[in-house]
């Protein structure tokens, strides 16, 4: 697989991004949504920001309150047994798998570009938490245009589970808020650009705890807010490179051979890397073709390092022609984009 | 609160059913979804057989084939270390809390009456399971009548998770299915009889497992299948009757007061109660009062004991007047009944 990475890359990092607070630090520009609006491209950023601390022992934890409106800042000292601090992207009680609270809030923020080289950045943010789903904050959009609204949805984190939200906008500017699509636990949804045979189609990945893995399942709406007929679609692999965990990454898009859709897997040391699976174009509950091996993974500095190294993460891409501008989170840090062919992708499937 | 417990109770137990193939014992017939339909009272019961097993040393356990149509049957040797056999329901990897096998295949079966005491058995199962999503079988069906047509809808278990789907039927004799309207993980799905303003409504019971606890979601609908705008509705209390888990029961029902829910809650030592909580008639997104103490606890002998004890669950009442007939599972194996009265459960209750 020949793969072009930007000479820029990466295109956005932390130090790009304005904090939103004087007494916060960006630690986190990356697993951006991709739209085309007009003649720029949007790149729907996943900012993540903490409270700045002068104490090394005391870890901050940013927390939205909705009755307030406004952050409430908790701290811990990371000598505290009760707490398990070695996941630097979260807090846990100690024998607890499950998180307590996060070391960041994310939220999502605007990126312009006319050339998809170089990026400027808004001042503010562009979608914030804003309710009680919301409260440890939103983040990894993907963004699908059907007709001219562009439909934005997220994973929305809080106490009470993580699941997945939307809102849509036709400029960029305002937006409609349309509450939760998927109920926990659920995140890396992606919306088909069009109906099929009459019906909007989704991926999406729960994450069940009695049985199940984290695998992805498809589910069909009529109106795009209200979802049905879940089918498992996609499974973990065994001693490949999605052997741990996988998720939906782009937004599916249409080739002559199906609908091709970028994801991603991860191996149980957290390795994630970019492979696709190929959809029946009429069907795309069928699978017609997957990726034996990544057509992306991680290899440049900046993708093995970072603040959760070794990620490659995609939420969108554009097409041209046979030219693939895929733009993909790096170790939960930063943006980079990498062109690769169509026609070596879909050469590089392996049919079932 | 006065609690009238049938005579008869338990209603109907395993000894009253017939297994569906003579190679299998009936070991459960509860958690019964419960109708009106003509002049007779449908209980639709969760029916659990297991393969008789003449060696005591040998757990069998029965999974559905959906390629073949056939149950395929696993033996398992109780000293083979590397599953944990102490939870009776399931067969667990050691040290894995999900679970890889079920030592039971639960399917649908109904049972009728004209007077809620006595119950005929039909013959033969009424919902098997029928597709990859229900290899492991369909549990705890509710029932939802609109109009002529009765929605049944249940947890559909298999490998890949545990999900709510649906059948309709209008006559008890044929049923059209309608798939998966929940997706993994969750059950305890409530369907509300009929639309507020304008739309759907259901509660159900998300298990999320990164953050979140088992907790009473509800979510809004346009056409019963398609399922959106979930919002967190009913937590768990510490120190309480629902401390632990708990979701839906009853079908919830109208009352002067508000859209009343009977749910089931339990402790961390797995004893299942039964409560209420009162919900706006225009907008079931809000809560008015709940209960601080059950209104029906295990108590009688056929409560207490059982093959998983100290269990009350019910799936479905009737309410005549002021006369709330609960039907409800007992210890995981049968059915029982128990009248109470519809004022007493609202002054019980603590308002908000």
């Amino acid at each position: 697989m020949n793969v072009y990475r930007y000479e820029e890359n990466p295109v956005v990092t932390p130090a790009n991004v304005k904090p939103h607070r004087p007494d916060f630090e960006v630690i986190g520009a990356f697993n951006a949504g991709i739209a085309k609006y007009n003649d720029e491209i949007i790149m729907l950023l996943r900012v993540a920001e903490r409270p700045i601390s002068e104490d090394p022992n005391i870890i901050k934890s940013p927390v939205f309150n909705p009755t307030t409106n406004e952050l409430e800042i908790l701290e811990f000292n990371v000598n505290d047994p009760k707490y398990d601090f070695s996941d630097v992207r979260m807090i846990c009680e100690s024998g607890n798998q499950s998180f307590t609270y996060l070391t960041s809030l994310s939220y999502l923020r605007i990126a312009r570009s006319k050339d998809g080289h170089q990026f400027t950045i808004d001042e503010t943010p562009f979608v914030y938490p804003s309710n009680e789903l919301e409260t440890f904050g939103i983040e990894d959009p993907r963004i699908t245009q059907i007709d001219d609204t562009y439909y934005i949805y997220f994973s929305a984190v809080s106490p009470v589970g993580v699941g997945e939200s939307m809102v849509s906008t036709k400029d960029f500017v305002t937006v409609e808020h349309h509450g939760m699509i998927f109920a926990p636990e659920n995140k890396d949804v992606l919306i088909f650009p069009e109906k099929i045979n009459g019906k909007y189609y989704a991926l999406h990945r729960p994450v069940p705890k009695s049985v199940g893995e984290p695998e992805i399942w498809i589910a069909e709406s009529n109106n795009l807010l209200y979802w049905g007929n879940h089918k498992h679609l996609l499974g973990l692999r065994e001693g490949m490179w999605d052997s741990a965990r996988m998720g939906g990454g782009a937004v599916p898009f249409k080739t002559e051979k199906g609908w091709l859709e970028l994801y991603h897997g991860a191996t149980e040391d957290h390795r994630y890397c970019m492979g696709a699976v190929l959809l029946d174009l009429e069907d795309p509950t069928k699978i017609i073709a997957r990726s034996n091996e990544p057509i992306l993974q991680p290899e440049a500095d900046y993708e093995v390092e970072g603040f959760f190294g070794n990620v490659v993460f995609s939420c969108g891409a554009l097409v041209e022609g046979d030219v693939v501008k895929m733009f993909y989170g790096v170790a939960d840090t930063s943006m980079a984009c990498a062109e690769l062919s169509l026609q070596e992708i879909l050469d590089s499937l392996t049919y079932l």
